[in-house]
């Protein structure tokens, strides 16, 4: 019997079972045998002979065939226990409840993705520090709640607790409404137009449009009872405004207060609402310190720098590396913690930085 | 004669004078003395008696008062040419057509900006490698234009000349129009919701909506023309998702391959659109190879990766840090050639790592 059987070795596949390497027996599967190919390539696992059971059985196979793949492994009694790692959790928790009902599992989802898809993109550390949600279902036994705890935990991930119910109404509001704006933002682009005074703010704003289509298809399908209404309010605000600006055009601004005053208030909603957003990268704007650095473009340059940092004894939080293009320099940005600025300051200024 | 006289000691006029320093001769003034104390002694410039004439007048005040400000430079005769730093260009070209008209001036707009306002934010790398829109009217010398060229030159930016209504229409799609939607998005953010699931994706998205509420307001209400209709025209594509979700939702998506087909359309004009837009650290997309190396987090481990790549004759080209919450380890992505991908990754592991 093997620890873990993943069934589908795409991105998230792949990277449990390279997250588990060394740690963990993991048999892997995949209906795409170049897939699955790779993924043993990279060390996710080793093939599964279609019979032996694992601790765990993990599906990791495209939202719209979870509840098919899950409810046939679990009739096959692959395994002691079973989850799944889709964005969207009750469709499949009731099919499992309706088809084949069983206290060995509980459903699950990783907060970690990427714009590639496969097993090509996968990685270890994909899962790292990230949340992990756990959706027990009222029949889940403790054996098969644990098991997933423990999956999450040898992932390096955050287990967090949750309803199915709750977790999908979360998702459609912090996951799938912002990937439906990014991806209807960034389908206005369209050929032809001039994008060369586009800043880092579009890029921002449109990185999440690059993912897989297929798989987002699939993801606001499964929650679209919950995900359209939150798409219908945010499309009510911006016709609002949309509906203030046109008022507000070709007309003294201060002319009109009441306006302004509502646009405002609009602006003002949203700023506040960004505070709320936890920011995994925030330690500058925690207060932690910046200091920024001019490289030349050479080897060595910022292995220099951080060298300086470490014999002034102070430990770099985070840095941030910016090419100037075009030119042989860059500007790499180093975060301490704030008493610790004068004296990297001191130290860089000393060694000539 | 002073080289420039930057008007205005916030963000952007503050990062001049700190562009500037040890190259230009910089005299600052503000109508708030305590913004002007403040870039003052972070060596942004000297302080402007009131008659001191300057090769380049500079105006980086809010939108809402460039063009009062402008005119009045311009009236007093305070430079030989003028510029100014906002985000829209027609309404304040044409103030100054219709108030002061001179050949000394040409717009201008770098395409570079913080969440922070004032000179507490204002860094010398702010403009480094960004562009800057230069708006030359048709009446605009050659001695102006130049004068402006040099200055975005001075600061490290990339000049873009572009005609103000061209400007203006650029920055309505590719700014305004993605600062307006993420202040909206984050605004559905309200308290009492569980964020705990929020991944970088939704951090990704409200970026840009914790900028200056004021700066925002003024910025939407002077280019309110041009950026309503596009604020409308995704509204209506969101409005026409969120209708085909709620006929999706609950009802078989395979029994209903119309639905599904009209919204991947959606989403794949999406994906296409990102596909042009200009992404800064996009190296690893550009065929770049990024390699994950794990760190304790003690000071001097990044170096000695560093160190490790550097004796390899491999030159990191980015690089990004990943903390792990509550772990004392991170990981540390390497982006480098794609051709000394199997060099480097052959030296760190002959290293240990």
């Amino acid at each position: 019997m093997s620890d873990v059987l993943v069934v589908g070795t795409g991105l998230i596949g792949a990277s449990i079972g390279l997250a588990l390497r060394g740690e963990r027996d993991v048999c892997l599967t995949d209906a795409d045998p170049a897939h699955l190919h790779t993924a043993i390539e990279l060390g996710a696992g080793r093939a599964w002979d279609g019979t032996e059971q694992a601790a765990l059985v993990v599906v990791a196979v495209p939202p719209a065939v979870t509840a098919d793949r899950l409810v046939a492994m679990i009739r096959q009694r692959a395994g002691r226990t079973y989850t799944h790692v889709a964005s969207v959790q009750s469709p499949i928790e009731r099919a499992v409840q309706q088809r084949s009902p069983t206290a060995a599992f509980a459903g699950s989802h990783p907060m970690a993705g990427r714009e590639k898809a496969g097993p090509g993109a996968a990685g270890a550390e994909l899962f790292w520090g990230r949340r992990w949600a756990i959706c027990p279902t009222p029949e889940s036994s403790p054996a098969a709640v644990l098991a997933v705890e423990e999956l999450v935990a040898a992932c390096g991930a955050v287990p967090v607790r949750v309803r199915a119910a709750e977790h999908d109404a979360s998702v459609a509001l912090l996951s799938h409404l912002p990937h439906a704006v990014s991806m209807l933002l960034a389908g206005m682009l369209t050929a032809g137009q001039d994008l060369q005074l586009a800043g880092p703010g579009l890029a921002d704003m449109t990185r999440i449009a690059a993912g897989d289509v297929e798989l987002w298809l699939q993801v606001l399908s499964a929650n679209a009872e919950l995900v359209a209404p939150l798409i219908s309010a945010l499309a009510g605000d911006l016709v609002h405004t949309a509906d203030l600006l046109a008022e507000l055009a070709g007309r003294d601004a201060p002319a009109r207060p009441d306006l302004q005053w509502e646009l405002r208030h609009l602006l003002e909603r949203g700023r506040q609402g960004r505070t709320r957003v936890p920011v995994k990268r925030g330690l500058v704007e925690s207060g932690f310190a910046s200091i920024a650095v001019v490289l030349r473009d050479e080897p060595g340059q910022l292995a220099a720098v951080l060298l300086c940092a470490g014999a002034a004894g102070v430990n770099v939080e985070d840095l941030r590396l910016e090419h100037v293009p075009g030119r042989p320099t860059g500007v790499v940005h180093l975060v301490v913690r704030p008493e610790l600025d004068d004296q990297l300051r001191a130290a860089l200024a000393a060694a000539g930085w």
